[in-house]
Protein backbone atom coordinates (compact mmCIF):
# COMPACT_ATOMS: atom_id res chain seq x y z
CA UNK A 1 0.00 0.00 0.00
CA UNK A 2 1.47 3.62 -1.14
CA UNK A 3 1.19 6.73 0.19
CA UNK A 4 -1.14 9.17 -1.09
CA UNK A 5 0.33 13.08 -1.34
CA UNK A 6 -1.43 16.02 -2.21
CA UNK A 7 -0.10 19.10 -3.51
CA UNK A 8 -2.27 22.61 -4.25
CA UNK A 9 0.10 23.96 -6.63
CA UNK A 10 0.02 28.31 -7.24
CA UNK A 11 2.30 28.92 -9.85
CA UNK A 12 2.48 28.69 -13.07
CA UNK A 13 -1.11 28.68 -13.64
CA UNK A 14 -3.26 30.08 -16.26
CA UNK A 15 -5.52 33.32 -15.01
CA UNK A 16 -9.22 33.80 -17.04
CA UNK A 17 -7.09 35.14 -19.73
CA UNK A 18 -4.58 32.08 -20.38
CA UNK A 19 -1.77 33.69 -19.02
CA UNK A 20 0.44 32.34 -16.98
CA UNK A 21 0.35 34.19 -13.49
CA UNK A 22 1.35 33.01 -9.89
CA UNK A 23 -2.17 32.96 -8.24
CA UNK A 24 -2.82 33.78 -4.18
CA UNK A 25 -3.18 31.25 -1.65
CA UNK A 26 -6.36 31.55 0.71
CA UNK A 27 -6.89 30.42 3.85
CA UNK A 28 -10.41 28.23 3.19
CA UNK A 29 -8.10 26.28 0.62
CA UNK A 30 -5.47 25.89 3.13
CA UNK A 31 -8.36 24.40 5.39
CA UNK A 32 -10.80 22.78 3.64
CA UNK A 33 -8.16 20.57 1.61
CA UNK A 34 -6.01 20.17 5.28
CA UNK A 35 -9.54 18.39 6.41
CA UNK A 36 -10.50 16.48 3.73
CA UNK A 37 -6.76 15.27 3.66
CA UNK A 38 -6.54 14.29 6.59
CA UNK A 39 -9.91 12.27 6.64
CA UNK A 40 -8.93 10.22 3.86
CA UNK A 41 -5.20 9.94 5.23
CA UNK A 42 -3.08 12.04 3.16
CA UNK A 43 0.47 11.61 4.02
CA UNK A 44 1.20 15.04 3.73
CA UNK A 45 -0.41 18.19 2.52
CA UNK A 46 1.92 20.45 -0.07
CA UNK A 47 0.84 24.09 -0.31
CA UNK A 48 2.96 25.44 -2.86
CA UNK A 49 3.47 29.03 -4.01
CA UNK A 50 6.67 31.15 -4.97
CA UNK A 51 5.64 34.53 -3.16
CA UNK A 52 7.59 34.31 0.00
CA UNK A 53 5.08 36.60 1.65
CA UNK A 54 2.23 33.59 1.02
CA UNK A 55 4.40 31.38 2.56
CA UNK A 56 4.30 33.15 5.42
CA UNK A 57 0.68 33.61 5.84
CA UNK A 58 0.12 30.35 5.23
CA UNK A 59 2.78 29.20 8.06
CA UNK A 60 0.83 31.28 9.69
CA UNK A 61 -2.50 30.23 9.43
CA UNK A 62 -1.03 26.46 9.79
CA UNK A 63 0.71 27.27 13.28
CA UNK A 64 -2.59 29.11 14.75
CA UNK A 65 -4.05 25.58 14.57
CA UNK A 66 -0.88 23.64 15.46
CA UNK A 67 0.42 25.87 17.90
CA UNK A 68 -1.35 28.95 18.59
CA UNK A 69 -4.39 29.75 20.77
CA UNK A 70 -6.86 27.45 19.03
CA UNK A 71 -4.61 24.53 19.42
CA UNK A 72 -6.23 22.55 21.76
CA UNK A 73 -10.14 23.23 20.59
CA UNK A 74 -12.84 20.58 20.29
CA UNK A 75 -12.92 20.40 16.35
CA UNK A 76 -9.77 18.98 16.09
CA UNK A 77 -8.12 20.72 13.44
CA UNK A 78 -5.17 21.47 14.70
CA UNK A 79 -4.51 17.33 14.01
CA UNK A 80 -5.24 18.25 10.11
CA UNK A 81 -3.31 21.32 9.63
CA UNK A 82 -0.54 19.36 11.06
CA UNK A 83 -0.36 17.53 7.73
CA UNK A 84 0.40 20.62 6.09
CA UNK A 85 3.78 21.50 4.65
CA UNK A 86 4.14 24.80 2.96
CA UNK A 87 7.03 24.81 0.21
CA UNK A 88 8.12 26.76 -2.70
CA UNK A 89 8.04 24.62 -5.43
CA UNK A 90 7.03 21.23 -7.29
CA UNK A 91 10.99 20.36 -6.63
CA UNK A 92 10.85 20.82 -3.64
CA UNK A 93 7.96 18.63 -2.74
CA UNK A 94 9.30 15.83 -4.67
CA UNK A 95 12.51 15.90 -2.94
CA UNK A 96 10.49 15.98 -0.10
CA UNK A 97 8.92 12.72 -0.83
CA UNK A 98 12.08 10.86 -1.97
CA UNK A 99 13.13 11.58 1.22
CA UNK A 100 10.30 10.37 3.07
CA UNK A 101 9.62 7.54 0.87
CA UNK A 102 13.43 6.59 -0.71
CA UNK A 103 11.71 6.54 -3.89
CA UNK A 104 10.04 9.56 -6.17
CA UNK A 105 6.39 9.28 -6.38
CA UNK A 106 4.14 8.56 -9.36
CA UNK A 107 2.88 12.50 -10.24
CA UNK A 108 -0.02 12.28 -11.43
CA UNK A 109 -1.93 15.80 -12.48
CA UNK A 110 -5.65 16.82 -12.53
CA UNK A 111 -8.03 18.96 -14.64
CA UNK A 112 -11.15 20.11 -15.17
CA UNK A 113 -10.64 19.75 -19.28
CA UNK A 114 -9.62 16.86 -21.11
CA UNK A 115 -5.86 16.97 -22.29
CA UNK A 116 -3.92 15.32 -25.28
CA UNK A 117 -1.97 13.14 -21.57
CA UNK A 118 -2.48 9.62 -21.33
CA UNK A 119 -5.03 8.81 -18.33
CA UNK A 120 -5.36 7.43 -15.88
CA UNK A 121 -8.51 6.30 -14.23
CA UNK A 122 -9.64 6.36 -10.89
CA UNK A 123 -10.24 3.08 -10.30
CA UNK A 124 -6.83 1.74 -11.61
CA UNK A 125 -5.09 4.95 -9.18
CA UNK A 126 -6.90 3.63 -6.00
CA UNK A 127 -6.02 -0.18 -6.95
CA UNK A 128 -2.02 1.20 -7.36
CA UNK A 129 -2.49 2.60 -4.52
CA UNK A 130 -3.64 -0.32 -2.57
CA UNK A 131 -1.36 -3.22 -4.29
CA UNK A 132 1.79 -1.17 -5.30
CA UNK A 133 4.03 0.31 -2.42
CA UNK A 134 5.27 3.28 -4.74
CA UNK A 135 3.70 6.64 -3.33
CA UNK A 136 1.21 8.39 -5.76
CA UNK A 137 1.30 12.43 -5.66
CA UNK A 138 -1.86 14.29 -6.61
CA UNK A 139 -1.42 18.03 -8.18
CA UNK A 140 -4.22 20.38 -7.87
CA UNK A 141 -4.24 23.64 -9.71
CA UNK A 142 -5.80 26.75 -8.53
CA UNK A 143 -6.93 30.15 -10.78
CA UNK A 144 -8.08 28.83 -14.23
CA UNK A 145 -6.11 25.79 -13.84
CA UNK A 146 -2.34 24.34 -14.18
CA UNK A 147 -0.24 25.43 -16.95
CA UNK A 148 -0.06 23.04 -20.02
CA UNK A 149 4.10 22.06 -19.30
CA UNK A 150 3.56 21.52 -15.70
CA UNK A 151 0.73 18.84 -16.76
CA UNK A 152 3.11 17.12 -19.56
CA UNK A 153 5.75 16.98 -16.43
CA UNK A 154 3.43 15.05 -14.85
CA UNK A 155 3.96 10.98 -15.67
CA UNK A 156 -0.51 10.80 -15.43
CA UNK A 157 -3.48 12.97 -15.86
CA UNK A 158 -6.78 11.97 -14.43
CA UNK A 159 -10.00 12.52 -16.04
CA UNK A 160 -12.48 15.17 -15.78
CA UNK A 161 -14.48 14.57 -13.00
CA UNK A 162 -17.76 15.53 -14.86
CA UNK A 163 -16.75 15.28 -18.30
CA UNK A 164 -20.22 15.16 -19.04
CA UNK A 165 -22.03 17.97 -17.37
CA UNK A 166 -22.66 20.95 -18.83
CA UNK A 167 -21.46 23.04 -16.26
CA UNK A 168 -17.57 21.88 -15.18
CA UNK A 169 -16.30 24.70 -12.85
CA UNK A 170 -16.28 22.67 -9.09
CA UNK A 171 -14.13 24.37 -6.67
CA UNK A 172 -10.49 23.07 -6.08
CA UNK A 173 -11.75 22.47 -2.48
CA UNK A 174 -14.79 20.57 -4.05
CA UNK A 175 -12.97 18.89 -6.94
CA UNK A 176 -10.12 17.65 -4.50
CA UNK A 177 -12.74 16.49 -1.80
CA UNK A 178 -14.06 14.22 -4.56
CA UNK A 179 -10.93 12.67 -6.03
CA UNK A 180 -9.91 11.93 -2.57
CA UNK A 181 -12.77 9.99 -2.00
CA UNK A 182 -12.93 8.36 -5.54
CA UNK A 183 -8.82 6.98 -4.80
CA UNK A 184 -9.08 6.71 -1.18
CA UNK A 185 -12.50 6.23 0.14
CA UNK A 186 -13.17 3.53 2.00
CA UNK A 187 -15.68 2.21 -0.44
CA UNK A 188 -15.39 -1.02 -3.44
CA UNK A 189 -18.24 0.43 -4.85
CA UNK A 190 -20.23 3.97 -4.01
CA UNK A 191 -22.18 2.40 -1.54
CA UNK A 192 -19.29 0.58 0.40
CA UNK A 193 -19.74 3.49 3.06
CA UNK A 194 -22.68 2.17 4.58
CA UNK A 195 -20.84 -1.88 4.09
CA UNK B 1 -35.66 10.05 -12.98
CA UNK B 2 -36.76 12.35 -9.83
CA UNK B 3 -35.15 15.56 -9.67
CA UNK B 4 -32.30 16.04 -7.00
CA UNK B 5 -32.58 19.10 -4.52
CA UNK B 6 -30.39 20.41 -1.67
CA UNK B 7 -30.48 22.55 1.62
CA UNK B 8 -28.21 24.21 3.18
CA UNK B 9 -29.54 24.72 7.36
CA UNK B 10 -28.56 27.09 9.77
CA UNK B 11 -30.83 26.18 12.54
CA UNK B 12 -31.60 24.23 14.39
CA UNK B 13 -27.50 23.25 14.78
CA UNK B 14 -25.19 22.57 17.26
CA UNK B 15 -22.98 24.51 18.53
CA UNK B 16 -19.23 23.12 20.00
CA UNK B 17 -20.94 22.80 23.13
CA UNK B 18 -23.91 21.29 21.75
CA UNK B 19 -26.56 23.82 22.43
CA UNK B 20 -29.13 24.96 19.73
CA UNK B 21 -28.28 28.05 17.59
CA UNK B 22 -28.31 29.64 14.57
CA UNK B 23 -25.25 29.64 12.72
CA UNK B 24 -24.25 32.38 10.35
CA UNK B 25 -24.29 32.14 6.90
CA UNK B 26 -20.80 32.50 4.65
CA UNK B 27 -19.99 33.54 1.05
CA UNK B 28 -17.99 30.36 0.73
CA UNK B 29 -20.44 27.87 1.30
CA UNK B 30 -22.69 29.49 -1.18
CA UNK B 31 -20.57 29.73 -3.86
CA UNK B 32 -18.79 26.53 -3.18
CA UNK B 33 -21.83 24.50 -2.79
CA UNK B 34 -23.62 26.42 -5.81
CA UNK B 35 -21.09 25.54 -8.24
CA UNK B 36 -21.17 21.44 -6.82
CA UNK B 37 -24.80 21.02 -6.84
CA UNK B 38 -25.06 22.68 -11.00
CA UNK B 39 -22.33 20.20 -11.75
CA UNK B 40 -23.94 17.29 -10.68
CA UNK B 41 -27.78 18.29 -12.23
CA UNK B 42 -29.07 19.52 -8.65
CA UNK B 43 -32.42 21.64 -9.19
CA UNK B 44 -32.48 23.92 -6.33
CA UNK B 45 -29.63 24.52 -3.71
CA UNK B 46 -31.72 26.28 -0.94
CA UNK B 47 -29.94 28.30 1.83
CA UNK B 48 -31.89 28.42 5.09
CA UNK B 49 -31.60 30.83 7.31
CA UNK B 50 -34.12 32.57 10.01
CA UNK B 51 -32.58 35.21 10.18
CA UNK B 52 -33.34 38.21 8.49
CA UNK B 53 -30.02 40.34 7.81
CA UNK B 54 -28.38 36.92 6.61
CA UNK B 55 -30.88 35.76 4.27
CA UNK B 56 -30.68 39.93 2.94
CA UNK B 57 -26.82 38.68 2.41
CA UNK B 58 -27.03 35.42 0.76
CA UNK B 59 -29.56 37.44 -1.99
CA UNK B 60 -27.23 40.15 -2.33
CA UNK B 61 -24.17 37.42 -3.08
CA UNK B 62 -26.21 35.61 -5.31
CA UNK B 63 -27.32 38.84 -6.83
CA UNK B 64 -23.65 39.85 -7.61
CA UNK B 65 -23.26 37.10 -9.87
CA UNK B 66 -27.04 36.73 -11.71
CA UNK B 67 -27.95 40.27 -12.13
CA UNK B 68 -24.74 42.39 -11.29
CA UNK B 69 -21.61 43.34 -12.29
CA UNK B 70 -20.17 39.99 -12.45
CA UNK B 71 -23.13 38.54 -14.20
CA UNK B 72 -20.93 37.88 -17.58
CA UNK B 73 -17.61 36.65 -16.36
CA UNK B 74 -15.96 33.54 -18.00
CA UNK B 75 -16.46 31.74 -15.05
CA UNK B 76 -19.78 31.48 -16.11
CA UNK B 77 -20.44 31.39 -11.99
CA UNK B 78 -23.56 33.35 -12.43
CA UNK B 79 -25.52 30.29 -14.12
CA UNK B 80 -24.38 28.51 -10.51
CA UNK B 81 -25.79 31.12 -8.59
CA UNK B 82 -29.14 31.19 -10.68
CA UNK B 83 -30.16 27.98 -8.77
CA UNK B 84 -29.56 29.45 -5.08
CA UNK B 85 -33.19 29.94 -3.12
CA UNK B 86 -32.71 31.59 0.15
CA UNK B 87 -35.47 30.58 2.62
CA UNK B 88 -36.64 31.14 6.23
CA UNK B 89 -37.10 27.76 7.05
CA UNK B 90 -37.14 23.99 6.14
CA UNK B 91 -41.00 24.52 5.54
CA UNK B 92 -40.60 27.06 3.11
CA UNK B 93 -38.67 24.70 1.24
CA UNK B 94 -40.40 21.69 1.68
CA UNK B 95 -43.53 23.85 0.02
CA UNK B 96 -41.21 25.05 -2.75
CA UNK B 97 -40.51 21.63 -4.10
CA UNK B 98 -43.99 20.59 -3.49
CA UNK B 99 -45.38 23.41 -5.42
CA UNK B 100 -42.58 22.57 -8.25
CA UNK B 101 -43.20 19.02 -8.15
CA UNK B 102 -46.51 18.20 -7.10
CA UNK B 103 -45.48 15.69 -4.90
CA UNK B 104 -43.13 15.96 -1.76
CA UNK B 105 -39.80 15.07 -1.78
CA UNK B 106 -37.86 12.14 0.01
CA UNK B 107 -36.30 14.44 3.35
CA UNK B 108 -32.80 12.92 3.35
CA UNK B 109 -30.78 13.59 6.30
CA UNK B 110 -26.74 14.07 6.26
CA UNK B 111 -24.07 13.64 9.34
CA UNK B 112 -20.62 13.27 10.43
CA UNK B 113 -21.96 11.02 13.02
CA UNK B 114 -24.31 7.32 13.20
CA UNK B 115 -27.79 7.78 14.08
CA UNK B 116 -29.95 5.48 15.30
CA UNK B 117 -32.26 6.84 12.57
CA UNK B 118 -32.51 4.07 9.91
CA UNK B 119 -29.87 4.73 7.10
CA UNK B 120 -30.54 4.71 3.69
CA UNK B 121 -27.31 3.56 1.55
CA UNK B 122 -25.81 5.79 -1.08
CA UNK B 123 -26.21 3.53 -3.89
CA UNK B 124 -29.31 2.65 -2.59
CA UNK B 125 -30.32 6.43 -3.17
CA UNK B 126 -28.61 6.71 -6.16
CA UNK B 127 -30.71 4.13 -7.66
CA UNK B 128 -33.60 5.57 -6.39
CA UNK B 129 -33.18 8.84 -8.41
CA UNK B 130 -32.56 6.99 -11.31
CA UNK B 131 -35.67 4.56 -11.86
CA UNK B 132 -38.26 6.47 -9.05
CA UNK B 133 -39.91 9.67 -10.11
CA UNK B 134 -40.28 11.33 -6.71
CA UNK B 135 -37.73 14.30 -5.89
CA UNK B 136 -35.08 13.82 -3.18
CA UNK B 137 -34.49 16.69 -1.38
CA UNK B 138 -30.72 16.23 0.91
CA UNK B 139 -30.52 18.49 3.63
CA UNK B 140 -26.69 19.83 4.90
CA UNK B 141 -26.19 20.86 8.76
CA UNK B 142 -23.55 23.68 9.85
CA UNK B 143 -22.05 24.46 13.01
CA UNK B 144 -21.18 21.03 14.77
CA UNK B 145 -24.56 19.44 13.26
CA UNK B 146 -27.68 18.91 13.14
CA UNK B 147 -30.09 18.78 16.21
CA UNK B 148 -31.31 15.51 16.73
CA UNK B 149 -35.37 16.69 16.49
CA UNK B 150 -34.31 17.95 12.48
CA UNK B 151 -32.83 14.62 11.84
CA UNK B 152 -35.88 12.92 13.21
CA UNK B 153 -37.85 14.93 10.90
CA UNK B 154 -36.69 13.46 8.03
CA UNK B 155 -37.73 10.27 6.19
CA UNK B 156 -34.12 8.57 6.16
CA UNK B 157 -29.93 9.57 7.04
CA UNK B 158 -27.34 8.87 4.65
CA UNK B 159 -24.61 7.38 6.54
CA UNK B 160 -21.30 9.45 7.64
CA UNK B 161 -18.74 9.69 4.70
CA UNK B 162 -15.73 8.12 6.01
CA UNK B 163 -17.23 6.09 9.06
CA UNK B 164 -14.09 4.47 10.06
CA UNK B 165 -11.71 7.22 9.32
CA UNK B 166 -9.89 8.13 12.39
CA UNK B 167 -10.16 11.96 11.74
CA UNK B 168 -14.14 12.63 10.45
CA UNK B 169 -14.39 16.59 10.33
CA UNK B 170 -15.17 17.33 6.40
CA UNK B 171 -16.18 20.80 5.83
CA UNK B 172 -19.69 21.04 4.89
CA UNK B 173 -18.51 22.04 1.40
CA UNK B 174 -16.16 19.15 1.23
CA UNK B 175 -18.65 16.63 2.24
CA UNK B 176 -21.35 18.26 -0.31
CA UNK B 177 -19.37 17.64 -3.02
CA UNK B 178 -18.94 13.99 -2.16
CA UNK B 179 -22.45 12.87 -1.22
CA UNK B 180 -22.84 14.47 -4.72
CA UNK B 181 -20.76 12.49 -6.44
CA UNK B 182 -21.96 9.40 -4.97
CA UNK B 183 -25.50 9.87 -5.50
CA UNK B 184 -25.33 11.91 -8.57
CA UNK B 185 -22.17 11.23 -10.32
CA UNK B 186 -21.53 9.95 -13.74
CA UNK B 187 -20.30 6.96 -12.71
CA UNK B 188 -21.65 3.36 -12.33
CA UNK B 189 -18.59 2.39 -10.72
CA UNK B 190 -15.76 4.66 -9.01
CA UNK B 191 -14.14 4.85 -12.32
CA UNK B 192 -17.00 5.59 -14.16
CA UNK B 193 -15.68 9.09 -15.09
CA UNK B 194 -13.25 7.72 -17.94
CA UNK B 195 -15.81 5.49 -19.29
Amino acid sequence: MGNLYIGLLHYPMRNRKGEIVATATTSIDIHDIARSARTYGVARYFVVTPVPSQRDISWRIRGFWTEGERALEESRRGEAMEYVTVADDLEETLAWIENAEGTPPLLVATSARHSGKDAIGYEELRRRLRTDGRPVYILFGTGWGMADELIEACDAILPPIMPDSEFNHLSVRAAAAIVLDRVAGDRARPDGAET
